[in-house]
Parts: structure tokens; C-alpha cells; sequence
């Protein structure tokens, strides 16, 4: 039984084929540059690594590139499409229409259209991927799996802005949340390793380029950082996380730049790279601030001070707390943004484990809080790919 | 020793005269609609109130106004200008250049005047109010106190945004925060009544119709939830508070307005305001909850929510918590939305005791957590003009 999960971002695509019986993934690879110049497509299977460099002007031939691989005698790992089971799809929004995911039928795509405009980057391509592959595997059940979904369980109070009602009801403004495959994966892993029984709260730390914290009780969503986009919460890579919606009109009236151009510098030149002025990627910002770069030093204790009062937040929303998870890259593996967070957290009942911080071993899970702790703390690495293929099985039948 | 105490708005002055020998309010009033038609001038002393309807065109003439009537035979209180021996002005905004009060001369005005920009709606009225003093009251020393100088203590890494570095540098672009007299009073009654030594972690919550949560670690302010502007951080009577900026592009595109349109409704249109439908009042939300109004009860709790997570991040930011204060019109007089807050918060120590809130005297210092509460709850009734004052006394030698 096999599942083929695809992620179809504006230019690139990344897949994974699953077998289902062992949930182990048979082929994995990416498209990347479509639609520009110097496209290519990557398989890697049992068989080792294979590269394809040729013209791909849109998601419907990056597919295709990918399946032809699949299914090619000498690089592939099966024999024809007939093969793949099932599709799961990444879709970035469910808006308010889908709380779990959903098998694909033309109703189902209808109402995912309807809802672009709330993701008007990331749904084109999504779309797009889901229209080929129905064409190219009609046989497969398709399924779409949301970035949103699991959050669909916020209560309301938590995911309301306070804006006029009418802005809620008309526009569909209100906190949605990503990440949520990631914080559904880790939160389910989580509740493996936390056995007692009572009340579950879960903080789990999705911190990687992009980075979400979700409040997670008795398996539950209640709360979660990003918003009605991505760009709000924490401090991320580019990005700025949450600011004073007022800034936005003094930087446009001081730049000149419109208020499309202030969002999208917002999302791109802001977060650690703007404060840094060096990089988004945090092993970067380590290594400056280890030579004594102050502002390396600064753009790390912003973002781990957020972190920390994020962590302080959702305890709050759910009346205490019993477990915090580092997930995604940074999170699996900057034991340095790791200590500095939980640094001085006595008081929610955190006795952090320096030095089985330190000797965690990459891409496994690892409990980083000492035996007598009463809040556990624990690296989860996550797999956004296993969920979807498994939310997709589900719809196999 | 007598302390004239000045609060400019842009068409509204509130002044206290203060005999500090004993901190008693000899004088007090408001004049109301300056630079409108109707304006008016009202006087309360220990002869009763007394109003009169004249023009005034401007900030000049209303100060004027208030030294005629305080030296008014029949309805003031003193003789002559000679017995105001200082004059304390309210000035919401030091910019970066002041982190305490400070005697006012031609340098500092012109310094106060270069931050004009940081806060265009206030700062005018707040300079009319001084520079007419200074011409009406040239003998006596003019203080300004600022509403921003209290959270001048706040870490680098809390009062930054993650922008690019060089708009904190160009357009000093941070978190100033707000209400700064108001957390200053308020923290060092607290002190008063914490009698335990070591550290002392209070969070001060300001809830009024403008509302605003204060880190306060001994004695120093950490941490507040307003920000560049008074727009950030809770919900407020008409102010959204924190939201994903993002939207602000959202809704420009959907509803046509400008950035400065969204901006002002964000202002003036939101919070429990725009959720409710129905006021900017906590009296008439409370009023309406009762009697069944779904999006009265929804605001509330939104606005509740958000307190609650403050009270928690602000825990986070100081690694514990000694005591949580209520204070402004909200926190002192809603016993409703007190123990909404304070419902469900026993993992940070919180024990709170339902019928001391109730029976709690308008007015008054009042504990409302139980005997046992490791985290102590009280209500401190604030009094922003008393702290002017006392900073004004200073400057008197």
C-alpha cells in the first residue's frame, strides 16, 4: 500500500513515497525552479541519488517529471502508477471550511479555491499540484491534508481579533494557525511518552526557519502563534512575528514604501536577518555571536525572549503545564537556543538537563529534563510527510 | 507647597492642584471641548464645583481660564499665581532622551518637540500646555513627567522589534509603552504592602478603557504590552491591541480604506467596541453578558483571555511571580472581570478568594487572594496626577 505525498510550493515541489506497511519511504526528492530557467528534478530511493535538469514550465510537467521517475526502470522504485495508492496532498489552508483533512472530489477543490485569497502565495501552486495529479493518477484517491486543520479546535475567544465583528463574518478574519501537521505529528508522539493519566498540557515549539508554538490540552489545539498569516507570533528567519500594527503606517510614511511593499518587508527582510543584518539561518547567528557580534547576540536573546513568553502564555491558557517539545530544525537542533529558553523556568516546574541537552542525539527523540522534573521537556523531531501519508490512509479503503 | 498638575488632550485639560504638605487635592476640574463651540471650564474645591461656558479657541486660553477661576475669589482657592510653586505636565512621550522626569528650559522643550512625531496626536496639546504655563506661571518650575519614562528600564531584548536593525537606529522604531505613571504608582503601593525580602516579581494590570499589563521586577519595569504606540497589546474599549500584521493589508484591499484609515479603525473602531457591537463600556458589556448578548459575553472573554496570557508571559519574563495588581477603572471597580482573570490560575500560585473580590471598597487598597495564596492579588486604586506631582515636588528646592 503505497502513499505519495506531495508539497507544492510556487516554484518547487517536494514528494515522498511511502510504504504504508512499515511507513517507510520508498522514494523522496524535490522539483526545483519551475516555471523558470534551470529546472530540475531529484529522485533518491534505495538506489541512491538521481538529478534531472530540464525545462519545467509549470506544476502539471513537474509531476509528470516526478512520476516518470518514479516509475523509471533504472532510477525508479516501482513499476507503474497503478502502484500509488493514494495521494496526500499539503494544502496550506482549510479556511473555516475543513477541520480535518478531506478526500478530493470537484465540490472539495471548489471550496479550496474559495478560499485563495487567504493565501493567495501558497494556494495557486497548491491547486495546481492537486489538478495535475488527479489528472496524471485518476485511479488514486487524492486527499488534502491542511496546514490549518489542527487548529481548528482554538476556542473562540483565542482566535478572534478584536476587530468589528462584520470583519470576522464578512472577510473570514481570525487567527487560522500553520504548521499544523508538525504540531498534530508532535503532539500525538508526545501524548506516547507522557503516560500518565489526567489532564495533558503540551506546549510544543515548532522553531525552524518559519516558527509556530502551539497550546496543546488533552490533544487539542487551544492556542497557537501564527495568526491569520504566517507572518504573526515569534520572531522567525525573515519574518518579524507579532509588532505594533501601528508601526506599519509611520514606516511607510518615513520609506515611502506602500503597504503591500511594508507586509512583504515584513515577512522578508525582518525576524533575525534584520536585527542580525547577517543571516536567517540561526547556525549563522551562533557562530557570529560566539566571535562577539552584538547583534547577532541581540536578533538570538529577541527570539528566545519571545519563545520564553510564549511558553509563559499558553500555560496560562491552559491553567498550567506539563510538557514542553522542541520540534524543527533549530528546535531539534540548537542545544544553545534550547538552554537559553529554558533557562530560569524553575518556577513552571522545569529542572532543565544541561548536559543531556548537549548529548541528545540528532534526529531522535530525547528527554532534556532532569528525572526529577515535574514539567518534562523533550526533543520530538517532526514529519510533516508521515502525517499527510497517514492522514491519506485513512481515506483508503 | 502647592503643585499645579496639568494633563493636556488634544481638545480636553485636566489639572489637579495638589498642597503637598499633606498630598490633598485642594482644587480639581477639567476644561472640556478647547478650540470647539461650547467649551467650557469646570472647578471643583472644598467650596463645591462651579462651571462657566466661554470660548476657548485654544490651549493658551484654557490654562488662563483655570488660573482665573483657582484665583477667583468666590469659587477658588487661592490668593494669587505666586502660591503655585511648581507646575507638573503630563507629556506622553520622552522618545529615547528621557528615562525620568525632568525640569523644562528652552533645550529640554525643544528636545520634548523633536519627538512630536512619535506620538502626532498628543504631544502638540501636551507642548501648548507648557508653553502657555511658562508664559501665565513664568515663577514656577515646570516638570514634565512622562508617560513612557517608567518603562525606560526595559531590556533591549523585550523593547525591540524585529525589524531591520536600522529602523530602530533612523526612525527610532521600539516599544516605549504607556501608562508609565500609572505602573509607577501602582508598583510602589505594592512594594509597600510586599514586606518579604528577595526578589519581588509583581505584574501590574491597568485596565481601563485604555488598558496595559506591566512586568514589574524589583522595583523596575521589564516588560509592557503597549508598545511604539498605545495600539499594541491587550484589547481595549475601542483599540484592537495585538494583531497579525498582515491584516492590516487584508483589509485595506478588501474594504478600500487607506493604511491611515485601517490604522484609525484599529484605533477607534475595534476592540471590545467592534466585537460587542454594542459599547466601548465594560458597565454596559457586563450589562448585556447578563442579559444573554452572545458577542457581549464573546468580548469579555477575549478580553479576559488576553489578560490572562499576559499574566502569564510576564511570569516567563521574570522567571516567577510574587503578586498581581488590578488597577484603573476595569480592574478596580469589575469584580466580574477580576476573577474571569484570575479563574484557573492556581499553577502559578494564585489562590483566589471569591468573597473578599466582592465585598472589596470602591476606592480602596483591598487584598483579594486567600490567606494561604502564595501569589498575593490585590487592588490598588491608581492616581496618575499624585505621582506627577510627587515627581514635580523633586524639582523644588
Amino acid at each position: 500500500m503505497k502513499v505519495f505525498v506531495i508539497n507544492c510550493g510556487s516554484s518547487s515541489l517536494k514528494y515522498q513515497l511511502f510504504d504504508m506497511k512499515n511507513e517507510s519511504v520508498i522514494a523522496r526528492g524535490i522539483v526545483d525552479r519551475i516555471g523558470i530557467n534551470e529546472s530540475y528534478v531529484q529522485i533518491e530511493t534505495e538506489k541512491g541519488k538521481y538529478k534531472i535538469v530540464k525545462e519545467m514550465p509549470n506544476h502539471s510537467v513537474a509531476i509528470q517529471s516526478v512520476l516518470d521517475l518514479l516509475t523509471d526502470r533504472k532510477h525508479g522504485c516501482i513499476e507503474n502508477m497503478s502502484q500509488i495508492n493514494a495521494v496526500g496532498h499539503r494544502v496550506v489552508h482549510s479556511g473555516e471550511d475543513f477541520n480535518t483533512s478531506v478526500k478530493i472530489d470537484k465540490s472539495v477543490l471548489k471550496i479550496i479555491a474559495s478560499n485563495v485569497e487567504l493565501a493567495p502565495l501558497h494556494m495557486p501552486p497548491n491547486i495546481a499540484g492537486i489538478e495535475s495529479c488527479l489528472k496524471s493518477i485518476p485511479h488514486a484517491p487524492a486527499v488534502a491534508v491542511f496546514d490549518t486543520s489542527f487548529h481548528s479546535s482554538i476556542p473562540q475567544y483565542a482566535y478572534m481579533y478584536a476587530l468589528p465583528y462584520d470583519d470576522y463574518k464578512n472577510y473570514k478574519i481570525r487567527k487560522y494557525g500553520f504548521h499544523g501537521t508538525s504540531h498534530q505529528y508532535v503532539s500525538q508522539q508526545a501524548r506516547q511518552i507522557f503516560k500518565k493519566d489526567g489532564d495533558f498540557k503540551l506546549i510544543v515549539c515548532h522553531l525552524g526557519n518559519g516558527a509556530s508554538i502551539s497550546a496543546v490540552k488533552n490533544d487539542k489545539c487551544v492556542d497557537t502563534s501564527m495568526g491569520f498569516t504566517p507572518l504573526d507570533g515569534l520572531i522567525m528567519g525573515t519574518r518579524s512575528g507579532s509588532i505594533d500594527a501601528a508601526i506599519l503606517e509611520y514606516l511607510s510614511k518615513k520609506t515611502g514604501m506602500s503597504l503591500t511593499q511594508v507586509v512583504d518587508y515584513l515577512n522578508k527582510k525582518s525576524g533575525v536577518l534584520g536585527i542580525s543584518g547577517i543571516s536567517s539561518d540561526f547556525r549563522d547567528l551562533e557562530q557570529a555571536s560566539k566571535d562577539g557580534d552584538e547583534r547577532a547576540k541581540l536578533a538570538i536573546a529577541m527570539f528566545v525572549y519571545r519563545v520564553k513568553t510564549f511558553i509563559g502564555a499558553y500555560s496560562a491558557s491552559m491553567g498550567g503545564l506539563d510538557m514542553v517539545v522542541f520540534t524543527a530544525g533549530v528546535g531539534e537542533n540548537s542545544s544553545l537556543i534550547r538552554e537559553y529558553i529554558c533557562y530560569d523556568m524553575e518556577y513552571l516546574g522545569i529542572d532543565f538537563d544541561k548536559s543531556k541537552n548537549t548529548s541528545a542525539i540528532r534526529g531522535s527523540i530525547a528527554e532534556i529534563s532532569s528525572d526529577k522534573s515535574r514539567v518534562k521537556v523533550h526533543i520530538i523531531p517532526t514529519n510533516e510527510e508521515l502525517v499527510i501519508a497517514r492522514e491519506t490512509l485513512k481515506f483508503y479503503k
